[in-house]
Protein backbone atom coordinates (compact mmCIF):
# COMPACT_ATOMS: atom_id res chain seq x y z
CA UNK A 1 0.00 0.00 0.00
CA UNK A 2 2.89 2.78 0.24
CA UNK A 3 4.25 1.68 -2.97
CA UNK A 4 7.94 1.66 -3.61
CA UNK A 5 9.23 5.11 -2.56
CA UNK A 6 12.74 5.07 -0.71
CA UNK A 7 12.41 4.70 3.07
CA UNK A 8 12.61 7.51 5.33
CA UNK A 9 15.87 8.07 7.43
CA UNK A 10 15.89 7.92 11.03
CA UNK A 11 16.74 4.61 13.43
CA UNK A 12 14.81 2.45 14.79
CA UNK A 13 11.82 3.19 12.90
CA UNK A 14 8.66 0.77 13.53
CA UNK A 15 7.50 -1.28 10.13
CA UNK A 16 4.18 -0.73 9.79
CA UNK A 17 3.38 -3.58 7.83
CA UNK A 18 -0.07 -4.79 6.19
CA UNK A 19 -1.14 -7.09 9.20
CA UNK A 20 -0.64 -4.05 11.58
CA UNK A 21 -2.86 -1.86 8.97
CA UNK A 22 -5.27 -4.36 8.86
CA UNK A 23 -5.35 -4.18 12.37
CA UNK A 24 -5.50 -0.89 12.72
CA UNK A 25 -8.46 -0.42 10.19
CA UNK A 26 -10.07 -2.82 12.85
CA UNK A 27 -9.66 -0.64 15.43
CA UNK A 28 -11.14 2.00 13.85
CA UNK A 29 -14.26 -0.04 12.55
CA UNK A 30 -15.03 -1.64 16.34
CA UNK A 31 -14.15 1.94 18.16
CA UNK A 32 -17.64 3.07 18.94
CA UNK A 33 -19.59 5.40 20.93
CA UNK A 34 -20.34 3.43 23.77
CA UNK A 35 -23.28 4.14 25.96
CA UNK A 36 -24.24 0.61 27.67
CA UNK A 37 -21.39 -0.49 30.44
CA UNK A 38 -20.88 -3.34 32.82
CA UNK A 39 -20.56 -1.68 36.38
CA UNK A 40 -17.11 -3.29 37.29
CA UNK A 41 -14.09 -1.25 37.19
CA UNK A 42 -11.36 -0.99 35.19
CA UNK A 43 -8.10 -2.37 37.12
CA UNK A 44 -6.02 -0.09 39.07
CA UNK A 45 -3.70 2.03 36.62
CA UNK A 46 -5.84 2.01 33.27
CA UNK A 47 -7.06 5.59 33.22
CA UNK A 48 -3.63 6.94 33.95
CA UNK A 49 -2.00 4.48 31.58
CA UNK A 50 -4.54 5.78 28.80
CA UNK A 51 -4.23 10.06 29.80
CA UNK A 52 -0.49 9.29 29.24
CA UNK A 53 -1.32 7.80 25.59
CA UNK A 54 -3.00 10.32 24.98
CA UNK A 55 -0.32 12.86 25.82
CA UNK A 56 1.13 11.80 22.40
CA UNK A 57 -1.75 14.02 19.89
CA UNK A 58 -0.19 16.93 18.37
CA UNK A 59 -0.68 20.05 19.87
CA UNK A 60 -0.62 23.15 18.08
CA UNK A 61 2.76 24.63 18.87
CA UNK A 62 3.63 21.79 20.80
CA UNK A 63 1.05 23.92 23.46
CA UNK A 64 -0.06 20.89 25.07
CA UNK A 65 -3.40 22.46 26.69
CA UNK A 66 -5.11 19.19 27.08
CA UNK A 67 -6.25 18.92 30.77
CA UNK A 68 -7.76 16.11 32.48
CA UNK A 69 -10.25 15.83 35.00
CA UNK A 70 -11.16 12.27 37.13
CA UNK A 71 -14.61 13.03 38.19
CA UNK A 72 -14.78 10.36 41.08
CA UNK A 73 -16.56 12.06 44.04
CA UNK A 74 -20.60 11.32 44.24
CA UNK A 75 -21.50 14.84 44.74
CA UNK A 76 -19.62 16.32 41.27
CA UNK A 77 -21.05 12.74 39.66
CA UNK A 78 -24.38 13.66 41.09
CA UNK A 79 -24.38 17.54 39.69
CA UNK A 80 -22.90 16.39 35.95
CA UNK A 81 -25.86 13.70 35.89
CA UNK A 82 -28.62 16.13 36.91
CA UNK A 83 -26.68 18.63 34.19
CA UNK A 84 -27.96 16.12 31.84
CA UNK A 85 -30.98 15.19 32.56
CA UNK A 86 -32.23 18.89 31.93
CA UNK A 87 -30.38 19.62 28.88
CA UNK A 88 -31.09 16.43 27.75
CA UNK A 89 -34.92 17.41 28.46
CA UNK A 90 -34.61 20.63 26.51
CA UNK A 91 -32.95 18.86 23.18
CA UNK A 92 -35.90 16.44 23.64
CA UNK A 93 -38.13 19.46 23.54
CA UNK A 94 -36.62 20.64 20.28
CA UNK A 95 -36.90 17.69 18.17
CA UNK A 96 -39.93 18.12 16.12
CA UNK A 97 -42.73 15.36 17.59
CA UNK A 98 -41.81 12.24 15.65
CA UNK A 99 -38.20 12.73 16.57
CA UNK A 100 -38.89 13.70 19.72
CA UNK A 101 -40.69 10.09 20.39
CA UNK A 102 -37.66 8.35 18.83
CA UNK A 103 -35.46 10.59 20.80
CA UNK A 104 -36.95 9.53 24.25
CA UNK A 105 -36.47 5.85 23.64
CA UNK A 106 -32.49 6.36 22.96
CA UNK A 107 -30.90 5.95 25.88
CA UNK A 108 -27.96 8.81 25.55
CA UNK A 109 -25.68 8.51 28.20
CA UNK A 110 -23.50 5.72 30.22
CA UNK A 111 -23.66 8.23 32.97
CA UNK A 112 -25.44 6.01 35.49
CA UNK A 113 -23.10 2.65 35.02
CA UNK A 114 -19.88 3.54 33.97
CA UNK A 115 -17.07 2.92 36.53
CA UNK A 116 -14.78 5.96 35.37
CA UNK A 117 -15.97 9.58 34.19
CA UNK A 118 -13.39 11.82 32.96
CA UNK A 119 -13.67 15.54 31.83
CA UNK A 120 -11.47 17.00 29.14
CA UNK A 121 -10.64 20.56 29.18
CA UNK A 122 -8.46 22.92 27.05
CA UNK A 123 -6.43 26.02 28.77
CA UNK A 124 -7.05 28.56 27.05
CA UNK A 125 -4.30 30.66 28.55
CA UNK A 126 -1.55 28.31 28.30
CA UNK A 127 1.10 30.00 28.14
CA UNK A 128 3.38 26.71 26.51
CA UNK A 129 3.80 26.69 22.92
CA UNK A 130 4.49 30.58 23.14
CA UNK A 131 1.29 31.14 20.77
CA UNK A 132 3.01 29.46 17.72
CA UNK A 133 0.34 28.55 15.61
CA UNK A 134 -2.58 30.02 17.10
CA UNK A 135 -2.30 33.71 16.07
CA UNK A 136 -4.99 33.57 13.24
CA UNK A 137 -7.13 30.06 14.91
CA UNK A 138 -6.51 30.24 18.68
CA UNK A 139 -9.27 27.58 18.53
CA UNK A 140 -6.17 24.97 17.64
CA UNK A 141 -6.27 24.74 20.89
CA UNK A 142 -9.32 22.85 20.99
CA UNK A 143 -8.86 21.10 18.80
CA UNK A 144 -5.52 19.94 20.26
CA UNK A 145 -7.79 18.62 22.81
CA UNK A 146 -10.12 16.87 20.84
CA UNK A 147 -7.42 14.85 19.41
CA UNK A 148 -5.86 14.22 23.24
CA UNK A 149 -9.61 12.60 23.61
CA UNK A 150 -9.61 10.79 20.32
CA UNK A 151 -6.35 9.67 20.88
CA UNK A 152 -7.03 8.25 24.45
CA UNK A 153 -10.60 6.75 22.50
CA UNK A 154 -8.44 4.30 20.26
CA UNK A 155 -5.69 3.29 22.95
CA UNK A 156 -8.52 2.30 24.98
CA UNK A 157 -10.83 0.36 22.50
CA UNK A 158 -7.51 -1.66 22.15
CA UNK A 159 -7.13 -2.55 25.57
CA UNK A 160 -10.73 -3.65 25.41
CA UNK A 161 -12.11 -0.41 27.02
CA UNK A 162 -15.24 1.33 25.68
CA UNK A 163 -15.89 4.84 25.91
CA UNK A 164 -18.47 7.38 25.40
CA UNK A 165 -18.89 11.23 24.80
CA UNK A 166 -21.49 12.88 26.62
CA UNK A 167 -21.74 16.14 24.68
CA UNK A 168 -25.53 16.85 26.32
CA UNK A 169 -24.62 19.42 28.64
CA UNK A 170 -23.61 22.98 29.61
CA UNK A 171 -20.56 23.61 29.87
CA UNK A 172 -20.62 26.77 32.47
CA UNK A 173 -22.54 24.42 34.89
CA UNK A 174 -19.75 21.46 34.16
CA UNK A 175 -17.39 24.14 34.65
CA UNK A 176 -18.74 24.81 38.00
CA UNK A 177 -19.40 21.34 38.90
CA UNK A 178 -16.12 20.19 39.13
CA UNK A 179 -14.17 23.92 39.93
CA UNK A 180 -11.59 24.08 37.65
CA UNK A 181 -9.63 27.22 36.45
CA UNK A 182 -11.84 29.88 34.79
CA UNK A 183 -9.54 29.66 31.70
CA UNK A 184 -10.07 26.31 30.92
CA UNK A 185 -12.55 25.72 27.79
CA UNK A 186 -15.17 22.40 28.19
CA UNK A 187 -14.33 20.13 25.35
CA UNK A 188 -16.08 16.82 26.79
CA UNK A 189 -17.41 14.86 29.45
CA UNK A 190 -16.11 11.13 29.20
CA UNK A 191 -18.00 7.67 30.26
CA UNK A 192 -15.30 4.55 29.95
CA UNK A 193 -15.71 0.85 31.04
CA UNK A 194 -16.11 -2.08 29.45
CA UNK A 195 -18.71 -2.44 27.19
CA UNK A 196 -21.83 -4.60 27.20
CA UNK A 197 -21.71 -5.11 23.68
CA UNK A 198 -18.98 -5.17 20.77
CA UNK A 199 -20.20 -3.83 17.54
CA UNK A 200 -19.00 -2.01 14.01
CA UNK A 201 -21.96 -0.14 13.49
CA UNK A 202 -22.86 2.67 15.01
CA UNK A 203 -25.91 2.57 17.88
CA UNK A 204 -27.57 5.39 16.17
CA UNK A 205 -27.78 4.07 13.17
CA UNK A 206 -29.02 0.79 14.53
CA UNK A 207 -31.47 2.34 16.71
CA UNK A 208 -32.95 3.91 13.19
CA UNK A 209 -32.11 7.23 13.98
CA UNK A 210 -29.51 8.20 11.07
CA UNK A 211 -27.59 6.39 8.39
CA UNK A 212 -24.00 7.02 7.78
CA UNK A 213 -23.23 7.86 4.11
CA UNK A 214 -20.23 7.13 1.59
CA UNK A 215 -16.79 8.79 2.09
CA UNK A 216 -16.67 9.48 -1.69
CA UNK A 217 -20.15 12.19 -0.70
CA UNK A 218 -17.58 14.13 1.34
CA UNK A 219 -14.42 14.58 -0.59
CA UNK A 220 -14.29 17.55 -3.20
CA UNK A 221 -11.71 18.76 -5.66
CA UNK A 222 -10.40 22.12 -6.01
CA UNK B 1 -3.61 -5.09 30.27
CA UNK B 2 -7.16 -5.94 29.64
CA UNK B 3 -7.69 -7.53 33.45
CA UNK B 4 -9.66 -10.69 34.07
CA UNK B 5 -12.80 -9.20 33.07
CA UNK B 6 -15.84 -10.76 30.87
CA UNK B 7 -15.33 -10.76 27.06
CA UNK B 8 -18.26 -8.37 25.25
CA UNK B 9 -20.81 -10.37 23.38
CA UNK B 10 -20.85 -9.80 19.59
CA UNK B 11 -19.25 -11.79 16.99
CA UNK B 12 -16.40 -11.69 14.68
CA UNK B 13 -14.26 -9.03 17.13
CA UNK B 14 -11.26 -8.83 16.65
CA UNK B 15 -8.38 -9.33 18.97
CA UNK B 16 -6.36 -6.57 19.99
CA UNK B 17 -3.85 -8.48 21.86
CA UNK B 18 -0.59 -6.74 23.88
CA UNK B 19 1.49 -6.98 20.17
CA UNK B 20 -1.01 -4.75 18.35
CA UNK B 21 -0.95 -2.42 21.32
CA UNK B 22 2.44 -2.09 21.03
CA UNK B 23 2.49 -1.24 17.62
CA UNK B 24 -0.41 1.58 17.82
CA UNK B 25 1.92 2.65 20.37
CA UNK B 26 4.56 3.05 18.05
CA UNK B 27 2.53 4.43 16.07
CA UNK B 28 1.00 7.13 18.24
CA UNK B 29 4.65 7.91 19.43
CA UNK B 30 6.10 7.86 15.48
CA UNK B 31 3.04 10.13 13.52
CA UNK B 32 4.34 14.20 13.40
CA UNK B 33 3.88 17.23 12.67
CA UNK B 34 5.78 16.43 9.16
CA UNK B 35 7.13 19.75 7.44
CA UNK B 36 9.57 18.49 5.35
CA UNK B 37 8.27 16.43 2.74
CA UNK B 38 9.94 14.83 -0.25
CA UNK B 39 8.43 15.80 -3.67
CA UNK B 40 7.47 12.39 -4.97
CA UNK B 41 3.25 11.95 -5.16
CA UNK B 42 1.49 9.60 -3.36
CA UNK B 43 0.59 6.34 -5.42
CA UNK B 44 -3.09 7.01 -6.98
CA UNK B 45 -5.81 6.35 -4.56
CA UNK B 46 -3.77 6.96 -1.87
CA UNK B 47 -5.83 9.94 -0.57
CA UNK B 48 -9.17 8.68 -1.50
CA UNK B 49 -8.19 5.64 0.74
CA UNK B 50 -7.39 7.50 3.66
CA UNK B 51 -10.39 9.91 3.16
CA UNK B 52 -12.40 6.54 3.32
CA UNK B 53 -10.74 5.72 6.82
CA UNK B 54 -11.23 9.04 8.02
CA UNK B 55 -14.88 8.03 7.85
CA UNK B 56 -14.26 5.66 10.26
CA UNK B 57 -13.87 8.71 12.89
CA UNK B 58 -16.70 9.30 15.47
CA UNK B 59 -19.07 11.90 15.21
CA UNK B 60 -21.76 13.97 16.78
CA UNK B 61 -25.37 12.55 16.27
CA UNK B 62 -23.76 10.72 13.38
CA UNK B 63 -23.45 13.80 11.27
CA UNK B 64 -20.88 13.26 9.53
CA UNK B 65 -19.52 16.45 9.42
CA UNK B 66 -16.28 16.41 7.89
CA UNK B 67 -15.52 17.91 4.27
CA UNK B 68 -12.72 16.98 2.69
CA UNK B 69 -11.45 19.49 0.09
CA UNK B 70 -8.84 18.15 -2.36
CA UNK B 71 -6.24 21.07 -3.29
CA UNK B 72 -5.21 20.70 -6.68
CA UNK B 73 -5.29 23.85 -8.91
CA UNK B 74 -2.04 26.17 -8.98
CA UNK B 75 -3.51 29.04 -8.77
CA UNK B 76 -5.74 28.07 -5.28
CA UNK B 77 -2.14 26.15 -4.21
CA UNK B 78 -0.51 30.17 -4.83
CA UNK B 79 -3.88 31.72 -2.85
CA UNK B 80 -3.16 29.63 0.28
CA UNK B 81 0.44 29.84 0.18
CA UNK B 82 0.57 33.62 -0.12
CA UNK B 83 -2.26 33.12 2.70
CA UNK B 84 -0.03 31.43 4.74
CA UNK B 85 2.96 34.29 4.01
CA UNK B 86 0.81 36.94 5.46
CA UNK B 87 0.12 35.08 8.19
CA UNK B 88 3.26 33.80 9.44
CA UNK B 89 4.32 37.26 8.96
CA UNK B 90 1.85 38.97 11.10
CA UNK B 91 2.47 36.01 14.07
CA UNK B 92 6.37 36.72 13.75
CA UNK B 93 5.71 40.78 14.58
CA UNK B 94 3.91 39.08 17.58
CA UNK B 95 6.17 37.50 19.12
CA UNK B 96 8.76 38.84 21.65
CA UNK B 97 12.22 39.55 19.67
CA UNK B 98 14.18 36.62 21.12
CA UNK B 99 11.75 34.65 20.25
CA UNK B 100 11.05 36.11 16.45
CA UNK B 101 14.33 35.48 15.50
CA UNK B 102 14.12 31.61 17.23
CA UNK B 103 10.38 31.54 15.10
CA UNK B 104 12.19 32.87 11.76
CA UNK B 105 14.46 30.02 11.71
CA UNK B 106 11.51 27.20 12.12
CA UNK B 107 10.41 26.13 9.08
CA UNK B 108 6.37 26.18 9.21
CA UNK B 109 4.81 24.71 6.37
CA UNK B 110 5.38 22.13 3.84
CA UNK B 111 3.75 23.97 1.02
CA UNK B 112 6.23 24.32 -1.39
CA UNK B 113 7.07 20.26 -1.26
CA UNK B 114 4.31 18.83 -0.44
CA UNK B 115 3.01 16.53 -3.04
CA UNK B 116 -0.83 16.26 -1.97
CA UNK B 117 -2.65 18.93 -0.34
CA UNK B 118 -5.98 18.63 1.77
CA UNK B 119 -7.96 21.32 3.36
CA UNK B 120 -10.70 19.90 6.06
CA UNK B 121 -14.18 21.52 6.77
CA UNK B 122 -17.40 21.21 9.35
CA UNK B 123 -20.54 21.53 8.15
CA UNK B 124 -21.97 23.18 10.31
CA UNK B 125 -25.65 23.36 8.42
CA UNK B 126 -25.88 20.07 7.92
CA UNK B 127 -29.33 18.19 8.76
CA UNK B 128 -27.49 14.88 8.99
CA UNK B 129 -27.57 13.90 12.69
CA UNK B 130 -30.90 15.87 12.98
CA UNK B 131 -29.32 17.93 15.57
CA UNK B 132 -28.68 15.09 18.35
CA UNK B 133 -26.15 15.51 20.96
CA UNK B 134 -25.43 19.39 19.49
CA UNK B 135 -27.78 21.33 21.27
CA UNK B 136 -25.59 23.05 24.12
CA UNK B 137 -22.74 22.44 22.22
CA UNK B 138 -22.71 22.99 18.58
CA UNK B 139 -19.09 23.10 18.09
CA UNK B 140 -18.83 19.21 18.47
CA UNK B 141 -19.71 19.68 14.71
CA UNK B 142 -16.31 21.06 14.56
CA UNK B 143 -14.98 18.44 16.62
CA UNK B 144 -16.26 15.68 15.06
CA UNK B 145 -14.02 17.15 11.50
CA UNK B 146 -11.02 17.08 13.68
CA UNK B 147 -11.33 13.47 14.97
CA UNK B 148 -11.51 13.01 11.62
CA UNK B 149 -8.84 14.89 10.31
CA UNK B 150 -6.58 13.22 13.17
CA UNK B 151 -7.82 9.62 12.21
CA UNK B 152 -6.93 10.29 8.54
CA UNK B 153 -3.06 11.61 10.26
CA UNK B 154 -2.78 7.97 11.95
CA UNK B 155 -3.71 6.10 8.80
CA UNK B 156 -1.39 7.77 6.85
CA UNK B 157 1.61 7.23 8.91
CA UNK B 158 0.71 3.51 9.00
CA UNK B 159 1.31 3.67 5.35
CA UNK B 160 4.61 5.61 5.52
CA UNK B 161 2.96 9.07 4.33
CA UNK B 162 3.17 11.99 6.76
CA UNK B 163 1.04 15.03 7.19
CA UNK B 164 1.53 18.12 8.83
CA UNK B 165 -1.19 20.59 10.22
CA UNK B 166 -1.00 24.03 8.65
CA UNK B 167 -2.80 26.71 11.15
CA UNK B 168 -1.35 29.85 10.32
CA UNK B 169 -3.60 30.87 7.91
CA UNK B 170 -6.72 32.83 7.91
CA UNK B 171 -9.88 31.02 7.23
CA UNK B 172 -11.86 33.41 5.66
CA UNK B 173 -9.24 33.41 2.84
CA UNK B 174 -9.18 29.76 2.47
CA UNK B 175 -12.70 29.20 2.46
CA UNK B 176 -12.63 32.22 -0.23
CA UNK B 177 -9.86 30.58 -2.14
CA UNK B 178 -11.12 27.23 -2.09
CA UNK B 179 -14.80 28.57 -2.46
CA UNK B 180 -16.31 26.39 -0.16
CA UNK B 181 -19.98 26.46 0.73
CA UNK B 182 -20.22 29.91 3.03
CA UNK B 183 -21.69 27.62 6.22
CA UNK B 184 -18.63 25.81 6.14
CA UNK B 185 -16.17 25.89 8.87
CA UNK B 186 -12.46 25.80 8.02
CA UNK B 187 -10.70 23.55 10.31
CA UNK B 188 -7.32 22.69 9.04
CA UNK B 189 -4.87 22.49 6.19
CA UNK B 190 -3.06 19.38 5.56
CA UNK B 191 0.04 18.62 3.80
CA UNK B 192 0.80 15.20 2.94
CA UNK B 193 3.56 13.04 1.28
CA UNK B 194 6.25 11.27 2.31
CA UNK B 195 8.62 12.56 4.88
CA UNK B 196 12.24 13.23 4.77
CA UNK B 197 12.75 11.35 8.17
CA UNK B 198 11.15 10.07 10.80
CA UNK B 199 11.45 11.04 14.45
CA UNK B 200 9.74 10.18 17.51
CA UNK B 201 10.65 13.60 18.64
CA UNK B 202 8.14 16.73 17.85
CA UNK B 203 10.11 19.51 15.29
CA UNK B 204 9.23 21.84 17.36
CA UNK B 205 11.43 19.94 20.62
CA UNK B 206 14.83 19.29 18.84
CA UNK B 207 14.26 22.70 17.22
CA UNK B 208 14.50 24.04 20.93
CA UNK B 209 11.06 25.67 20.98
CA UNK B 210 8.91 24.39 23.58
CA UNK B 211 9.56 20.89 25.51
CA UNK B 212 6.98 18.41 26.51
CA UNK B 213 5.90 17.95 29.93
CA UNK B 214 5.03 14.83 31.56
CA UNK B 215 1.17 13.13 31.47
CA UNK B 216 0.80 13.38 35.35
CA UNK B 217 0.78 17.12 35.41
CA UNK B 218 -2.49 17.16 33.10
CA UNK B 219 -4.51 15.16 35.73
CA UNK B 220 -6.44 16.00 38.42
CA UNK B 221 -8.79 14.70 40.39
CA UNK B 222 -12.59 16.12 41.91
Amino acid sequence: MTGSHKPESGSDKPDFDPDFRARLHALLAWRRDVRRFRREPLPPGTIERLVGLAHLAPSVGLSQPWRFVLVETPARRAAVRANFVRCNAAALAAQAPERARHYARLKLAGLDAAPCQLAVFADRATAQGHGLGRHTMPQTLDYSAVMAAHTLWLAARAEGVGMGWVSILDPAAVCAALEVPGEWHFIGYFCLGYAETADTVPALETAGWEERRPPQEFLIRR
